[in-house]
C-alpha cells in the first residue's frame, strides 16, 4: 500500500473513477416552486400549448388586418368600435368587416380579429369610431396559439439544473411538481491526533478542525447534504470505525486524513478495506494535492483527501465536485464562474504536473490583475486572502507576468 | 401620474434610488458553520495567533539548523535521535547541540529546534543516529507562530460574503459564531385580472402566474427570503390592500403589475400612496423593461416591475438585485458570472437605449458562440431556451456578427 507508485495526471485519475461509476440517482418529486437549483431526473414534455389563446402584445384595437390595408395619416381607415375585450375573459364580441374592439396588452383576441393596431396608430373620432393611421399585417402584435410552446414539445432535458426562469416556465404550463435527483449525502470524516473540534481550545501541538467545515460548505454549495462524522485519531481501528459508519450514511465518503506519510498510508489501508474494488488511484501529479486517493467501494466513491486545507479544497474541486455531478446526473452545465485577468508576476511550474495557485484579484487602471498569494502548505488564510485559483496546465513550464490567464473564482 | 415623462438611463435610475437609501441592516448572530454565503455585518479581527506553535510542514527530523551547515552526501552531518514528537502533543524533548527528534507533518517543533530536515534527506545509521545529507536553513520546513494569522489582524471586512474557506478559516481561530446581515424579506405581489395561480386551469383569456415564482427564485438565489402575497386583480383598492400588506411584511416590495398602460398607471398610483417620497423613477431607457417604477416609501424600496416575464427578469437583475446588495451591506463582490463569446448574427439597437437580449450559447469548433433567441414580448420560453443575457450599451447602435461579446449567464 505504500503510496505514490503510480502517480496519474488529474484528468486520468478522475476518468479511472468515473468510468467505473454506475450512477442511479434516487428520484424525488418536489413542488416546482421549491425546486430551484435542483437537477431534473426526467425530461419535461409540455402538457399544453402556450399561449392557449391568441394574445395581444399591445394596448390598442383588435382588428381584421385586411380592413387596415392602405391606411395612412392622409387616408385613414375608419372602423367601428363594437366592444372591449376584458382581461382574463373570452371576448364577448365577434368582429365583422369594418369592426374593431378595444384590447389591452395580454388580452384575448376576439373571433374574427387577426391583428392588433397600437393605440398610438389610431385616433378616436367619436366613442364608436376610430381612424387607423397605419396598416397592420395579419398576426401583427399578436402572440399566436402555441407560439411560445407546442403541446408535446420537449422543454427541458434530464440533468438540467432548474433556474428561476425554468421554475416560472414550468408553472406557466401547470407543471406544479417535478422529478428531481435527490440530494446526495456526503459523509465526511476528519482525521488526526492533533485535531480538535472548533469549540475546543487547542492544547499544545493541537489545531482546530477546519476541513470538516470547509468540505461541508463546498458540498452545500453544490446542493448536496454533508454529514459530519467528526474526528478520528490516528489509530487504524478508530478511523476504520468512522469510515464504515460513513459508508452506511453517505452516498459518497470523504476522509480528510492527516498530512504525514504514515497517516496517509493508514487512510489508504482503511479505504482498501471498505469494499471492492477499493483504491483506484493513490497519488496525482498535482500541486497541491499529490497524495489524493480515489476509490470505489461497493459502488460508493470514497475519497482520501490531503489534510492540508489548500490541498483539500483543490482536490475537492477537481475530483469530488465532478463525481457529485455525475452521480446526480447533472449535464455539463454552464462553464465555471471565472474571469480573465493579467498575471501580476512570473509563476514557475514543473512540466508533467498541474499546479493550482491562489490569486488575489485587483483592478488597476481599469484592468483586472491576478496576483499570486504565496504561502507555505498548511496555511488556511492564503485561501481566505485569495479570490480565485489559477490553473497551470500539465505541460506548461510556467506563466510570465503580463500574460492573460483565466481565474476560477471561489 | 401618466408614465414615461422622464425616461432615465438605467444607471441614473438606479442611482436615484440608491442615493436616497439609508441601509441599516438587521444583524443576527449565527453559528459559523451555518453561515455559508451570508454577509458579514461586522469586520472580523483575529482573537488568536495561527499557528499557535511552530509546526513542521514535512515528515522528517526536527534539528538545530546550525548542526547541518555544510552537510552533503559526501560529508553528512551526524545527529543523535533523542526522541519523537507525537502529534497533538507538546514535544517532550529539548534539543541540545547535535541532537534531532523525529517529527511528522503538522507536529510541534521541540524547544531548541529551529528547522526540519525532510526524511528523504537523511539516512538512519542506527536506531539513535542519522546522517543528514543536505543543510537546512533556520526556519526551513517550519510554519512559524503567527505566520498564517497575527493576533489582532483584521481578517474579513463587513460586507464580505462568507465562502467555504472563510468558514474553515474562522473556525480555525475558534470563531464559532459570526454577526451577519439578516436575510431581507422581499414581499411580492403579482397583478392582473387575467392571472390565476399555477394550480388552477386557466379559463379563456387567463394565464397562470409566472412572475411570482420567477421573482421568488431570483430572491432566493441572492440569499434572501421571498414572501408571496398572491395575485391582485386590476382594481385599485385590491392592489392597494395587498401592497400595504407587502409594506408591513417586507423590507423590500415588488409589484409585478399587468402590462397595459392603464394597469401600469394604477400601479404607479398605488405605489405613490404607500409613503414618502414615493415614485422616484417611472420609465427607463431600456428594452425590455421600459415601464419600470422605482420608488422609496417610508424608507422601503418599492419596485413596480413590468408584467412581461422577460422584462420582469431583466429589471430584477438591474434594479432589485443591486438594491438588495446595498441593503444587506454587501461589498462589491466578484464580477457577475459571465463568459466571452462570439456573436452569431448582427444585432440592431437604438442609441440612447440599453438593450438586453437573451442568447443561447453553443460551442462550435472549440469556440463559444452566442446566438440571440428572438421572440415577441410576453413569451416565457425565450428565457428558458436561453443561457444568458447580452447587454447592448446605451450608446451602441448595434453589434456585428463575429464580434466578441460578454454574456452574463443565468
Amino acid at each position: 500500500m505504500t503510496e505514490l507508485f503510480n502517480v496519474l495526471a488529474p484528468g486520468d485519475a478522475l476518468a479511472r473513477l468515473q468510468q467505473r461509476l454506475r450512477p442511479s440517482p434516487r428520484v424525488e418529486r418536489l413542488a416546482t416552486r421549491d425546486a430551484l437549483d435542483r437537477v431534473l431526473a426526467e425530461p419535461i414534455v409540455a402538457p399544453e400549448t402556450l399561449p392557449a389563446f391568441p394574445r395581444s402584445t399591445m394596448d390598442g384595437f383588435a382588428v381584421r388586418a385586411a380592413d387596415t390595408f392602405g391606411a395612412s395619416e392622409a387616408l385613414p381607415a375608419y372602423l367601428t368600435i363594437v366592444g372591449e375585450v376584458l382581461m382574463g375573459r373570452a371576448a364577448e364580441v365577434r368582429l365583422g368587416p369594418g369592426e374593431a374592439a378595444r384590447i389591452a396588452t395580454g388580452g384575448m383576441l376576439p373571433p374574427g380579429a387577426d391583428a392588433v393596431v397600437m393605440v398610438e396608430q389610431t385616433q378616436e373620432v367619436d366613442p364608436t369610431t376610430i381612424e387607423v393611421l397605419r396598416p397592420v399585417a395579419p398576426g401583427e402584435h399578436v402572440l399566436q396559439v402555441g407560439e411560445d410552446v407546442a403541446q408535446g414539445e420537449r422543454l427541458l432535458e434530464a440533468g438540467h439544473t432548474l433556474r428561476p426562469q425554468d421554475i416560472g416556465g414550468l408553472l406557466a404550463l401547470g407543471i406544479v411538481e417535478v422529478p428531481v435527483a435527490a440530494r446526495l449525502r456526503v459523509a465526511i470524516v476528519s482525521g488526526g491526533d492533533e485535531v480538535v473540534p472548533p469549540e475546543r481550545t487547542p492544547g499544545p501541538g493541537q489545531i482546530r478542525d477546519i476541513n470538516s467545515y470547509t468540505l461541508a460548505s463546498l458540498v452545500r454549495r453544490l446542493g448536496h447534504e454533508p454529514i459530519l462524522l467528526g474526528i478520528a485519531p490516528d489509530v487504524f481501528e478508530e478511523l476504520d470505525r468512522l469510515a464504515r459508519r460513513a459508508m452506511e450514511l453517505g452516498d459518497v465518503v470523504i476522509l480528510s486524513a492527516g498530512s504525514s506519510v504514515s497517516t496517509r498510508d493508514m487512510t489508504a489501508q482503511v479505504i482498501q478495506g471498505l469494499g471492492e474494488p477499493g483504491v483506484l488511484v493513490h497519488g496525482v501529479s498535482l500541486k497541491p494535492g499529490k497524495p489524493t486517493i480515489l476509490a470505489l467501494c461497493n459502488g460508493r466513491p470514497v475519497f482520501g483527501l490531503p489534510g492540508n486545507p489548500v490541498s483539500c479544497m483543490v482536490t475537492f474541486d477537481l475530483f469530488v465536485a465532478p463525481t457529485l455531478a455525475q452521480l446526480s446526473g447533472t449535464r455539463s452545465g454552464p462553464p465555471r464562474r471565472s474571469v480573465t485577468a493579467r498575471l501580476a508576476r512570473n509563476v514557475a511550474s514543473v512540466p508533467g504536473r498541474e499546479d493550482y495557485l491562489q490569486v488575489r484579484l485587483e483592478r488597476r487602471d481599469g484592468e483586472l490583475w491576478a496576483d499570486p498569494v504565496f504561502g507555505k502548505s498548511g496555511l488556511i488564510y492564503t485561501l481566505v486572502r485569495a479570490d480565485g485559483m489559477l490553473h497551470v496546465g500539465l505541460d506548461v513550464g510556467g506563466i510570465s507576468a503580463g500574460e492573460l490567464v483565466e481565474v476560477v473564482l471561489f
